[in-house]
């Protein structure tokens, strides 16, 4: 089973690592790290520098496709050799998945047209203009398309993927081995429940264009 | 700010992610991935490579340490360049962390000596062989070491750590942006929890010796 995770500049690392350190424990998993060129790309921090093993070529058809978000996401809507690639490769795969704002490149590719997808809390009303349904639940499936939420969802979206895949025995001794007995130290991760100054300055300074929708 | 992480041959990559992704948007911070010699080094699937851009040498002085675990760490645990770093460093820093088996290594270095730490569930037992004081908590403070349970522990530990450096609305707010509202499919995250069978083979397949002590 061949998991492709997209890279490219100024992604987001927990968005590829999370679903990586879960989707990489599955029985018969290879993972590769695939990106337009291989060799090394930068994260959206600047510090951390990952190897891509891979090229778009060199990955025709693997089993899952993931794709991370990040500030780098906004260099990837324009049509060219990685919607090529996300479109030919999903003609084969048994799952297409995104974390965070991995899913507008989904829909910017055209694969995400009127389904049911989220991304992270700040990009629903753009997800929305892509064509999709936007849903706020953190992991949606739709089919074999399966969006997460922002950032640490990968790890939930990872989870729920790995017991589809291979059973709930799999999924769970996968999360027993990564003790994900999550224990956030504050109850600020939903625009729901954050304090409200929080979530305006950030709707605020977002590079997404928000409609005052909330939540 | 300047934190470094540090890495090593078969390093499980969210051990080092989570704090990364959390603790790189402090007010300030500047992150350096560190080992022995500058370079490419491979996580414990082998799939993933991460450049060390910098060697021991070269950050002599960090504001925090953190250092991952992962099945590479049983060749960390001799004293050699990397544990005089460590006690180097420390000397110096505000906040000395770990992930997971990552305490092994601190402690090995003579920096937990009956202190209260915590580990993975699978190495509690040879972290009180080493000198400390296990705790089963999540993360675990005592003074300015900071030590955390299995892999995705790192975010919590992150999170926390992040509030004592720079306030609950920094914290909150890096929360908030990551969107951890943890929602784990299984509750199999903690031996306490997981099913039986999954624990006890776990317990039965592990590198580490363990004298049948639950949770």
């Amino acid at each position: 089973m061949q998991i492709a995770i997209l890279l490219f500049d100024r992604f987001t690392c927990l968005d590829a690592i999370g679903p990586y350190q879960v989707l990489s424990g599955l029985p018969g998993a290879e993972v590769s790290f695939v990106a337009e060129r291989p060799g090394p790309i930068r994260d959206e921090v600047g510090s951390l520098v990952v190897s891509a093993s891979a090229g778009l070529p060199d990955v025709p058809r693997p089993d899952v496709i993931v794709v991370p978000g990040g500030p780098g996401q906004r260099d990837q809507m324009q049509d060219g050799p990685v919607h090529e690639w996300l479109r030919t490769a999903d003609q084969g795969t048994p799952w297409t998945t995104s974390v965070c704002t991995g899913s507008l490149i989904l829909a910017a590719a055209g694969l995400l047209a009127g389904r049911r997808a989220t991304t992270h809390w700040l990009a629903m009303d753009e997800l929305g203009q892509l064509g999709a349904t936007p849903v706020t639940d953190r992991v949606v499936f739709d089919g074999k398309y399966v969006t997460a939420a922002g950032v640490s969802s990968g790890i939930d979206m990872g989870l729920t993927l790995a017991g589809r895949i291979s059973g709930d025995h799999v999924a769970q001794s996968i999360q027993l081995m990564i003790e994900y007995d999550p224990q956030p130290p504050y109850d600020a991760g939903s625009p729901d429940r954050a304090p409200a100054e929080i979530v305006d300055g950030m709707r605020a300074r977002s590079r997404f264009a928000v409609t005052g929708r909330r939540g």
